[in-house]
């Protein structure tokens, strides 16, 4: 038995059980995938290519982020503190009719994958324009993407007629389909609001031939179930069910104003959910139901959505909001306890994007998507138990991430790419759109 | 003139104002002062002690934690998702009372200081017994500190006889009276519903000869209310007030259940609030009204709380979450801008917990007590505006830290104490006392 990579030495939490002590252990890595894991003594005597002394770090799945718009970093902070609408309508959309290009996206990704891999996201689901730039971003600095061409019945950066956009999105499934064992492409309808009926069923037959997940952003304000629901006498939620939208592979993005009904839809269909918390405060969207989303056991896991709403992409501040923000409004200290956020930022938001079903999990066969973190912290001290990452972990503590079997960050420091340069070009770019 | 430490190049914010471009520029710093600021053409070229090259960081005023028990990083993540009742009386209470002297409030407060520190914090608002050992510890780790001696009409660690509370604070503030530059003694009445009337009049009367500030938990929880007003037919305020209690050294921490008559008697009376929002979800005590605080020209500022309801001590997270939880439930976007808070954590902190008045501001005449930022890290950038710090701020991008012209922190490591020892001297405590 050859192992690619061994980390020895290194704190193992009795993920996802959460129960029984930390124990010291090794983990055995080839060909992209976790080969043996345990406690030290049963260490494998075997050769080995590389070996990583994990002392001093405790071992985790990667953090999965279930939604983003990475090429977005360019509009971090250039309009916070307004309405969606206000925000979408005078300033996002304008910059994005003026600066989206092939290149913008390629550089603003790489900036954007460059920051998920220090913060421990080791997989991201993504949706944009020229998503086959955000794919070879993600190729380049090595982060694992669930990679969706957008869809929208206006013209749209790349796609100029939106008559295009189904074939487009074909183009884009057939390009990637196989291609690289980072990317898994799919395809994201913008949102029931800016997609025809024809183009959301077109768009999810064409998911369905190509077996890949359909995501589409849906009920994420109050504003958006007035316009659906007045013409339609329909819920989003409602509408894209009786369209024939809703099933596994479907995944329902924010989903903030879901009622009852629409809640025991998303439940039956098996339909996926990502919620954002940082992004549905910020944009005064709301909160989602998410306490109502695991009691009828919805599939549902979490994202940052994109860095201009939120502004960082930081699943540590997401996980932390989320176990926060149910037990207010009204009481309930138990609402959503912290080692449920831990398995959702995991293996919830690992099983709702369709990634491998061992992802999320330290066990033989899992993809070696591993982060490393520096428990010689203050703020990690004394470590009682997992939930601490909740609470107190940050990005900060990320130490060592592992993606696909491969090291990309080694002692804080990315490997892949030329980050200061990266950081200087989207600088240069940011004073040109100012 | 005599220059002890110069800094250069270094990236100034308009602060206050947020209006203007960020200039590179210079600091100077004497005798525990800052003695210039401008632009780096005014640099003055002269005898200087020290000079530190500011390029590519950004200076602010030091964070400053309005609310704290900084020993209690020991039961950080001990106890967690309980109610406020059950976490206090059958956790926190009874590992209080068995775990809690002097050697343990010295050790774990340095763990605290040096948390607090490195995430920028050069100044906080502390409450506990022994607090003679809290100020001890920060002296030593180089932490500016309002240490508040708890008074409780209980049996507490190191005043077994409730009797000898007023006296024992007597002793601490005139111990500490003038003693070292970075403390300032104060006083910290636990509550309402664990001070008698006498207690919190006789409290008063001691802060008040000795011009210090009286700190009290008030209004944290619905459960309080009720226990105050049914005997009483006053909130808890307004039985402070009744007594005569409220006024400009009079801080009011928590104060998340005050009505509309209560804000009215805290903007009349000019006293002093402190919230801490993520203590506050945590505990599910609720959401202090600070948009009507803040309409209300009440004095109010931020805080962490313990690191045991946090679990955190990270300014950068409540500013995050402060300036976010008020944009829903109803919606609001601009319910709290991001200067507003950043403005909070800062200067309007610093003037509740009675700090010198040039406190929180970049200003010849200023205490020296600064950070700088690293902003060449993905999650700042682009740096459109200083909003960012708030909504994508981190405790990690904290390089270097002054406190009383003091450099504490330098490349990110601690100076002044051996924080590898002190870490591990805190697990050994926890895990005698798990």
């Amino acid at each position: 038995m050859k192992i690619d990579l061994l980390i020895t030495n290194c704190a193992l939490l009795p993920y996802p059980e959460m129960q029984g002590p930390i124990v010291s252990g090794f983990i055995a890595i080839t060909g992209g995938e976790i080969t043996a894991i345990g406690p030290m003594n049963q260490c494998p005597q075997v050769d080995t290519g590389t070996t990583l002394d994990g002392q001093g770090q405790l071992v985790l799945p990667g953090l999965v982020n279930g939604h983003c718009h990475a090429p977005m970093t360019l509009f971090r902070g250039m309009a916070d503190d307004l309405t969606l609408s206000s925000w979408l309508q005078d300033h996002i959309f304008p910059a994005e009719a003026q600066r989206v290009n092939p290149a913008m996206v390629y550089l603003c990704t790489k900036l954007a994958a460059a920051e998920m891999l220090l913060a421990g996201i080791t997989c991201v689901a993504d949706g944009y324009f020229f998503e086959t730039d955000v794919a070879r971003a993600c190729v380049d600095v090595g982060l694992r993407c669930v990679a969706a061409q957008g869809i929208i019945d206006f013209p749209a950066p790349g796609v100029a007629d939106p008559n295009e956009n189904i074939s487009a999105g074909e183009a884009f499934l057939h390009h990637w389909h196989g291609r690289h064992a980072l990317i898994k492409p799919a395809l994201f309808a913008h949102s029931p609001y800016t997609c025809s009926n024809r183009t959301l069923t077109r768009a999810k037959e064409l998911a369905r031939r190509y077996r890949v997940p359909l995501f589409i952003h849906v009920a994420e304000t109050g504003n958006e179930v007035k316009q659906i629901s007045e013409p339609l006498a329909a819920t989003p939620i409602r509408h894209l069910d009786a369209l024939g939208l809703l099933d596994r592979d479907t995944v329902c993005v924010h989903c903030v104003w879901a009622d009852a009904e629409d809640l025991d839809i998303l439940s039956r269909r098996e339909a996926g959910v990502i919620i954002c918390p940082q992004s549905h405060l910020k944009l005064a969207s709301g909160r989602a139901p998410l306490p109502s989303m695991l009691a009828g056991n919805i599939r549902v896991g979490l994202g940052t959505d994109g860095a201009a709403s939120n502004n960082s992409l930081d699943l540590f501040r997401e996980m932390d909001l989320a176990a926060k923000m149910y037990k207010v409004l009204p009481s309930d200290p138990v609402a959503v306890p912290a080692h449920r956020i831990l398995d959702l930022a995991l293996r919830g938001t690992a099983d709702v994007i369709g990634l491998h079903p061992g992802s999320g999990l330290l066990a033989p066969g899992s993809p070696a998507d591993i982060i490393l973190l520096d428990t010689s912290r203050p703020n990690l001290r004394p470590l009682y138990s997992g939930d601490l990452l909740v609470y107190s972990g940050c990005a900060a503590a990320v130490r060592t991430v592992i993606v696909n079997g491969r090291l990309v960050v080694h002692e804080r420091q990315l490997r892949t790419i030329d980050l200061d340069e990266t950081m200087t070009q989207v600088n240069r770019l940011a004073t040109e759109s100012a």
